[in-house]
């Protein structure tokens, strides 16, 4: 009896030392926290040359390295460097008179920031020039600015010239512009940042490591102008990062970053706002999901697991990107292709309605009769409409960061260029400024 | 040394003897196919009176009778018999000159159904009227219409008055609009879905039963017309079930629901397009999810786990509803909020842009030297305005079925109303048609 009772346990032991095996298992694939380790080599704050914070961390920086092949379009954008100008003449039409109606290719990887803005088209380094390029536009686009922030602060960046600058900036954005050397904790690098939720009385310091896991983006992903004579950069968040309260405070302080020609509208250009798109309630934010939880997926090599540090679309690697959390990643990309589509579609809209807008102004404003109490209503119009528009347009996810958001302010764009039409031909008191379609009748150039 | 293996294993079958009682415990919370069961009562096919199935599933039975009591009002819908024409009188313009304008509230539960459609000011009951309100107008208010749809025929009920009909209409709708006796399989029970899906090559028969948790409620929640002199009920999914598809439909065989007062507009009246809207691609349809999922959530009494027949807002039970997949329904009842309100706005937005179109078209054409081809052009951007607007209006989600694509279609009812009004000025060659806001301009009744 003894010896049955022995023999049924045993093989129970077998069965519970099974599950014990499967239960090691799983928990060492959970995520787990950077070991404390000695440091190889020491780092000095704000080290700009990433090859030496590597030698401690050889796997994210091998990754980081990848960033100089990673040249992949997706159907909206990626890391190749291809022109939206080409791609969609619009925008020709809709930047004329500035820069970006030059030159407006999409980003590369991070490892090409400092090549590719030398290279643009839109510096101006003719030093007598008053709309010389200013330093302040080497502030995202390398891992010396922490370093120069600290020594000249903002203002002495932006009094410099770009062409000045040059000698000082010889990395492209590396570990120093979102780690501290040491502890490798995540840092807010940029003082615009730092004095931006300061104005909205937040202290990135009080932040979880997860909240930090996207705010470390905003030290360039956001919205940004140059102000003053120092061309002094800035966040636009004194009211809030909505659109609507960016473009409330625009208009508080009468910003306008060109005028468009002919019809004379004080423009804004919107920039790159990723973090206050994401944060402005979309579902992955509002579910605790960091911006690098998708665009730095953990990967395992062997024993070790790190947070991947090539970053780019999370489209160019969906099941690693996605398949954390969504088991059925085909359906998953499935569904950004739909809502990509039908926001590319809605901002093309946009951009008709803009150029017919921008058409009929340009004649009311060339008409001597015209109202200029109403022309310049046409005008403000015509401002908001377009810096809605490309609120959406210059923001690097066709919509997907906050699709509802998107779509939102892309038809208020919409309405806003119609009305500020037919207020150009109420103040031309001409009905034949009221032709749509203006971009395909005048082939491809709009004009 | 026997002994103490003896007690040790004795130790381990104790911790197995625990994780058995859990996983049993666990497999025991798992929703379960209904089980076989001999009934109680023989009920016969398309059997009216919900009551008689009651006796074999009291459950469901029960449940059902709950919507009777559920009266509640969630933010922009529920079941509440709230006017929409008081909370948003524009509506009252919107469908000036045809019966929505008289009496427009929202629908209260299924039990309510046949209340309801006896008691709204919407029915011509003049029998020498032309425009007397057919048969087919019974047609999603009663479980007795498979039964009647048997012997008449989609023709024979839409050739009968509505009050000829009314003496063999006495039940509200209820079982047999949706199953089939017996086998309480899940059934398509309106002969025009079954036309529509097999005009599009489908049949319902080799549907999933998940597939035909959703597609029971198109037997009624859809977009339809009457087509005909024997106001026949048709679905118009021939090119496909998208708007864009609808709208090609209807312009293609010319129909229209009513000619707008003053602009002479032919005018569509879009219906309850819930299946459509949520099956075009929403992230919900694509994860697989069906209609039952949310608004029939499965529900435990006792030994009974059955679904819930007190069909309503899932904003009135989030807990249950969209906690099945969603475990902080807190934030997802927050996200909810944010889609509803996001859609909501520019929904407004587009209503009054289209008040603003009808206003100039109005003006156009009480203007004898108008330009016929330029307001007849006018017209049609208001009927496609108006329609798509009422797509996503009448569509009882307020967007959230299918946000992106909800907030697309506004986006174009936004810009063609603005063209509509557009053309109307260029049809009288007249700037001063191009008045915005005229709904505030002129008070409440916008007139």
């Amino acid at each position: 009896m003894q010896r049955y009772t022995t023999l049924i346990l045993a093989g129970l032991v077998i069965v519970l030392a099974a599950l014990l095996a499967g239960t090691l298992i799983f928990v060492n694939n959970q995520p787990v926290q950077q070991r404390a380790i000695q440091p190889l080599a020491e780092v000095a704050a704000m080290e700009p040359d990433s090859s030496k914070w590597g030698v401690n961390f050889p796997n994210q920086y091998a990754s980081f390295l990848k960033t100089r092949d990673n040249n992949i379009a997706t159907t909206y954008g990626g890391s190749s460097d291809f022109s939206h100008l080409e791609k969609d003449p619009r925008q020709k039409i809709l930047f004329a008179g500035m820069p970006f109606s030059k030159d407006y290719n999409e980003d590369r990887g991070h490892e090409w920031a400092l090549t590719d803005v030398n290279k643009t088209k839109r510096l101006n380094l003719d030093k007598e020039n008053p709309k010389r390029t200013p330093g302040t536009c080497y502030s995202c686009k390398s891992a010396n600015m922490p370093g120069l922030w600290a020594e000249m602060g903002l203002e002495g960046v932006g009094k410099t010239f770009f062409g000045d600058l040059t000698p000082r900036v010889d990395s492209s954005i590396g570990c120093a512009n979102c780690h501290e050397p040491g502890t490798m904790r995540l840092i807010v690098t940029n003082p615009a940042l730092e004095e931006a939720l300061q104005a909205q009385g937040k202290d990135w310091k009080t932040f979880t490591r997860q909240e930090m896991r996207s705010l470390v983006c905003a030290n360039c992903h956001v919205e940004y102008y140059f102000a003053g004579e120092s061309k002094y950069l800035t966040f636009p968040w004194e009211k809030g990062t909505k659109v609507e309260e960016m473009w409330e405070y625009y208009t508080e302080i009468g910003f306008k970053d060109w005028e468009y020609p002919d019809t004379k509208t004080p423009m804004l250009k919107a920039q790159h706002p990723e973090y206050e798109m994401y944060t402005a309630g979309s579902t992955h934010y509002n579910a605790g999901v960091a911006c690098a939880d998708c665009h730095m997926p953990y990967v395992r090599e062997g024993a070790a697991k790190y947070s991947s540090h090539n970053i780019h679309s999370p489209m160019l690697n969906p099941q690693r990107a996605c398949g954390q959390c969504h088991t059925d990643t085909e359906a998953v990309v499935r569904r950004v292709n739909l809502i990509q589509e039908q926001t590319y579609k809605t901002k093309i809209a946009a951009e008709d309605a803009i150029v017919d807008a921008i058409n009929a102004i340009k004649a009311a404003a060339a008409n001597p009769n015209s109202d200029a109490a109403l022309l310049e209503e046409a005008r403000l119009l015509h401002r908001q409409a377009q810096f809605y528009w490309d609120y959406v347009s210059a923001e690097n996810s066709m919509g997907f960061h906050n699709p509802e958001y998107a779509l939102k302010i892309l038809a208020e764009a919409t309405n806003l260029a119609r009305q500020a039409q037919m207020k150009a031909a109420q103040a031309a008191n001409d009905p034949s400024l009221l032709q749509t379609g203006t971009y395909y009748q005048s082939g491809p150039s709009g004009q």
